[in-house]
């Protein structure tokens, strides 16, 4: 099996790291080959290309089994968002081109880290939900957008089509059945056309789902009830922008966003990173949490290539490492480990 | 001064006449001389003339001093976001024809209400933040809308002009050079066109108010950081649905969605309202928790007619009352007292 690896910027590549330790432990094991393709995407990209997300680097993930993902952005732009070349866009392209519609994010609360979350234990304690937000849609790609001709206005687009809602919203009750069966749509449809097509599309498809049950929720709704009850959830299905700031804010509740994986699937390729940023005043270190990282390893063994013990594996160490308290230091100042040894300790 | 009562549906009037007890208090202590005018809207509105909005209360709106309002919403008209006539409708309508283009939403801490809160105590003791949303432009009002001929498709669209940004802009920087002077813009300028639109225009605003500090936060990370370290925050200011977004998110700081006021302003009226909905599973019961409504009878004293002390002799009297637990069940179930019972006693 081939893999891109698209380290990226900050602290991508020494997290990326440890993510290939584990699956080369799990190779192992289990007698698996994994082959590595180094691809650049981002600032780095930028600097060695002019582009993002360079040709060679579309190609590479073009024809390998799946993508594992660093991270991206540098603060040479930020604060400069209408620069013409920014990182970001790699990454926008890169979902469109590959086709990665369907971004998906567990969020769970582990034991050991209880205390360190900003929401008192009696909330947080047996969270499990998982958020499917629709990725290469909306207003994130919508036409026509930018300004008018004498600067005045500026515009953006939503948009929807039915075949875009319906493909991930398969994902998400197939993903329901396997767990608590039951489907959470967040949207604006007191407000918006495009949520009154999602709710119509989302409530004829899950006719062919009859043993999920389908709720809906008006985001800002949802963004009070993520906090006060997360339990409530189990499977989440939302359009993009909604997307980009649930699971953000569902982040919280794990206590670091060092900790959380995500998958991008598409119908050819998909990809896997962890949520969080380059990271840059760390980048280098040695210190930054690799756990984001290897959980999306573990992700992508499961997605994409369906082996599921081998990812358990990795979760596996992953808490046991965790519950020894052998951890980075965002999570336990005091006694804390590098990124390469909580890498090394995971893997072994 | 007059003012228009617009009380709504569900738990609409029985909070709106506890607040109004708190400004028939204030007037004869002050020797004011508070006149009330009743007028129709949402769900009731809909049911007596066809329109959530009619034009008898638009009118009563525009020739009274400022607006006092309860809530809107049906279970009639839930689920069913494609009916032709919605009770929302009345309040998009309503901001719109009235102009009320800057909603603002203090979030507070209160000492007693800690334990009731999802957060840690350690992250909301002392959290003073106040929320500047746009409230007539954005993805809300933009056209097109709707959908593809064939109905395949759906689209709506997000437009902001400079002076939509400024106006509210200028009301978020005079509110932090009376607080802590600080203005954090949240956007998603490394995706959006109107938010790029947004840093460029308030950025320029910025140096009229040299002793206020800018910085810039995107929504996603924006809606972290509210839940991580909500003191962080001094002044907010964000378009139309990041806002609505945030401001539920914000309001599970203070424990209890019944607790908070809300204002909305324009050049020539203004109007205010507690930030929960209409709660039909209450309605009529005499439980429903009437301070977010006399807080924003304390809001209309001060905001619309500048009468500070008595607005804080409101504010002075809600604080007492909660400290001696003097509350509905919503806060504590134990000794719970009755809305009657809890406007009553902020009164006298
Ligand atoms: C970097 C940014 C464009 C991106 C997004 O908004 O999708 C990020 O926030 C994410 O969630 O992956
Ligand atoms: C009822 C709805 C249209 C409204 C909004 O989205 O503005 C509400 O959520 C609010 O925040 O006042």
């Amino acid at each position: 099996k081939s893999i891109a690896i698209l380290a990226g910027d900050g602290i991508g590549p020494e997290v990326t790291k440890q993510a290939i330790k584990c699956l080369d432990a799990v190779a192992e094991v289990f007698n698996h080959q994994f082959i590595y393709h180094e691809a650049l995407i981002g600032a780095v990209a930028i600097d060695a290309t002019g582009n993002p997300f360079p040709e060679a680097t579309e190609k590479v993930c073009k024809t390998t089994d799946a993508i594992l993902f660093g991270a991206i952005g540098h603060p040479k732009y930020d604060n400069d968002p209408s620069a013409k070349v920014r990182p970001e866009q790699g990454l926008l392209s890169m979902r469109k081109k590959l086709g990665l519609f369907a971004n998906v994010r567990p969020v769970n609360s582990y034991e050991v880290l209880l205390s360190i979350s900003p929401l008192k234990e009696e909330i947080i304690r047996g969270v499990d939900f998982v958020v499917f937000r629709e990725l290469t849609g909306g207003i994130y790609f919508g036409e026509p957008r930018g300004r008018s001709e004498d600067g005045d206005k500026a515009f953006d687009t939503c948009v929807y089509s039915k075949h875009e809602i319906e493909r991930i919203a398969h994902y998400a009750f197939q993903a329901a059945a396997k767990r608590r069966k039951k489907v959470t749509l967040v949207d604006k449809a007191n407000v918006l056309a495009t949520s009154r097509l999602w709710r119509e599309t989302v409530t004829k498809l899950a006719r062919q789902y009859p043993e999920i049950e389908l709720d809906f929720m008006f985001v800002d709704n949802a963004a009070m009830k993520i906090i006060q009850n997360p339990k409530h959830f189990d499977v989440v299905l939302t359009e993009n922008m909604f997307g980009d700031i649930i699971t953000d804010e569902a982040s919280v509740i794990s206590g670091s966003l060092g900790m959380l994986p995500s998958a991008s699937l598409g119908t050819r390729q998909s990809l896997f990173e962890p949520i969080h940023g380059s990271y840059p005043e760390v980048a280098g270190k040695n210190k930054a949490n690799p756990i984001g990282s290897i959980l999306s390893a573990a992700m992508l063994l499961e997605y994409a290539f369906q082996l599921h013990e081998e990812s358990n594996l990795i979760q596996e160490a992953v808490e046991k490492s965790l519950d020894k308290g052998f951890t980075t230091e965002d999570i336990f100042k005091e006694n804390a480990k590098t990124t390469e040894e909580v890498g090394d300790r995971i893997a072994s």
